[in-house]
């Protein structure tokens, strides 16, 4: 039988990062390929106890169908919470519950962007989020990010040039996969110009509360007075991730179209992770627990890059990290960063080659993305270790 | 703010059950509308009891990210299930666990439809799957439902005048809304036209263990030598709906592009939900539970049906029903239906008009769909009564 796939989908390839996260199954081989949150992170005790109760006292709220806008208490909260501590949204916005920020990519792409119309991307990017534009037929033009967030001077050519542009994908905080933060003066510009040329700006957050070092930056949402910025947040990276309940937070008629598109998606997020996500936001010290993963994690990262000071300088270079899940490195110049990956898997341990997140995944790149939340300590240093050694065999 | 929404949900109104399911959470209003599951349906204590234990034991292994195509066990298990209950699935198969069964018809959208290209539905059919498809700008090209399921003639004259028609959906047992279930012939015959021309059969089967009477009739996956059909199978109806957990057995080509469009939707089903079915459905007697089930809800149907034939004949008929979750009630020929529901909704008692389930709701219906699963027997015998009221005022 042969089979013909949509021209949407017929040349989309499995995520690098998820076909790369099957290999790093191997009891054997150090992954510092995956985005994940550590197993330390999660509020193991909570969840359950808050588990156990519901479905103790009231267990069809959430075993029953539900609503596609998502778990009224817990859209409610979120929309106090994100006002009160970050503030983002406003009366004319609403918030949606998705099944993880993925789903918030999805029914943007469906409701705003027709196909061959154009999203521009950082450039790296993150490759679900790539991935998801693409398997609508959109055309993806990237716009290179800076140490201080994406080039603005290209950002406008990129709108100039491309009148269909419909969305800008933005990670404003700790990147992925660069670790870049933009900074105010650069979120200002990028709102302008959005109202300029009359595109939407997806603000895709999911890692803003996880800060290590220097001070917040306001979200672009929270300059949003043209209803042009759809926000995405996650529960996935502050609370668990396979409980798959993620926030959008956008203006109402964005709202309703995306309500539209989530019937026909999947009907309504697990209605039991809404309930537990709600529960421990609002009755279990949320803020308490953001600290503590900031710490868990501030100490981690300062572990990695010390340790790539140690092992992998000169030849790997990095830019320091003030949040986030990623460190993005560089090999030098002239070196088939490719070939170096193959070796690091051939050698036990995973990376993500840079090429991936591109806009153009033909294009090259020096680049590889290595994560420091998921491996303990030892595995860090032993994996690193082995790409200092890799990379000194270059020279 | 005026935003420009894309060509394909610009016209894409709310799922007007999804709609009426909100008007129905009024306390007052007997809501015969839903597809919920009776709330004595759900095994309550089972899902509490697998849910402490594993997140006492090994609470990571349900929150942390997990793989797209699903959680490995389960899938293994639904594949053992189904080849031997139902002889569905074979080795050319591989199996998808999806956020709902919803998540199977977007999927195999995006995959396998392309802007323009038909899909051949039931008329009438379940309207969330018409929506997705919708969503996607595929074409619907209606097919009559006849008492033994869809007009063959009318399927191939369908096939014949879109030779880009590239899947075929239908729900061949106690079909929703109409309660219809195809004949093993027309199986057959459906099965070799679309082999002849060339089409996927979409095969949705959320119903199938919820038979009342009657001998079971083999699904048309069970008779697929060529790899062209896909299988939706959900524990929506036999475990619970809020847990969002569905599987689709496809030919191992599809199955690798659903994966891909899955990555791209919603990364993978919460994992807690599946390890929950899971268990459950190989520790606890599975087909006794479904034994229970097909218990409470034949007296339920038959109690349904005594009170059509009490209180709404002749003025209301209806097709007596084998299994599923719904009754299809014909008015008689010259009454306004869209205002006979509207006067029901006023007197209290929602009920679903039929044009929603047509590809063309402009299209006229005599009918409308009542569920008798979901409100208690108080609630059936007010309702029914005061519809038998109403429609005997028609007269």
């Amino acid at each position: 039988m042969e089979y013909q796939f949509s021209n949407r989908v017929s040349n989309l390839k499995p995520s690098a990062i998820r076909e790369i996260f099957k290999y790093a199954s191997d009891p054997e081989v150090i992954s510092l390929s995956a985005g994940n949150p550590s197993p330390e992170a999660f509020p193991t005790e909570a969840v359950a106890e808050i588990s156990a109760e519901i479905l103790k006292t009231d267990p069809i709220s959430v075993l029953q169908y539900s609503v596609s806008e998502g778990y009224t208490p817990l859209r409610q909260h979120i929309a106090e919470y994100m006002k009160k501590e970050h503030n983002t949204g406003s009366s004319s916005d609403d918030v949606l519950i998705t099944t993880g920020a993925q789903q918030i990519m999805d029914l943007c792409s469906k409701a705003l962007v027709n196909e061959g119309e154009v999203v521009i991307c950082e450039a790296p990017s993150f490759i679900g989020s790539l991935n998801t534009f693409r398997s609508y037929n959109a055309k993806l033009v990237g716009v290179t990010v800076e140490p201080d967030g994406m080039s603005i001077s290209e950002l406008e050519s990129a709108l100039k040039a491309n009148p269909n542009a419909k969305l800008i994908y933005t990670i404003p905080n700790f990147q992925n996969p660069s670790g870049v933060t933009m900074s105010l003066e650069k979120r200002r510009r990028v709102y302008e110009l959005a109202k300029k040329y009359g595109a939407l700006i997806l603000e895709d957050n999911p890692y803003g509360d996880l800060r290590y070092s220097g001070e917040n930056v306001p979200n672009i949402k929270s300059f949003d007075e043209d209803g042009i910025v759809i926000y995405a947040g996650s529960m996935s990276k502050v609370i668990a991730p396979g409980l798959r309940v993620a926030y959008c937070i956008c203006p109402k008629p964005v709202f309703q179209k995306l309500v539209v598109c989530k019937q026909g998606n999947d009907v309504h997020t697990n209605i039991w992770s809404q309930y537990v996500c709600d529960e421990f936001i609002t009755k279990y010290n949320f803020n308490n627990h953001l600290e503590n993963l900031r710490k868990l994690y501030r100490k981690k990262a300062e572990f990695c890059m010390g340790l790539l000071d140690k092992y992998c300088a000169p030849a790997i270079t990095y830019h320091r990290i003030d949040g986030g899940l990623f460190i993005w490195c560089e090999l030098p110049e002239g070196v088939d960063m490719p070939e170096f990956c193959k070796k690091a898997v051939l050698n036990k341990v995973c990376v993500v080659p840079g090429n991936a997140f591109l806009t153009d995944e033909n294009q090259t790149s020096r680049s590889f993305r290595i994560n420091f939340t998921t491996p303990t300590d030892e595995q860090l240093e032993k994996g690193i270790k082995i790409l200092g050694r890799l990379a000194a065999d270059l020279g």
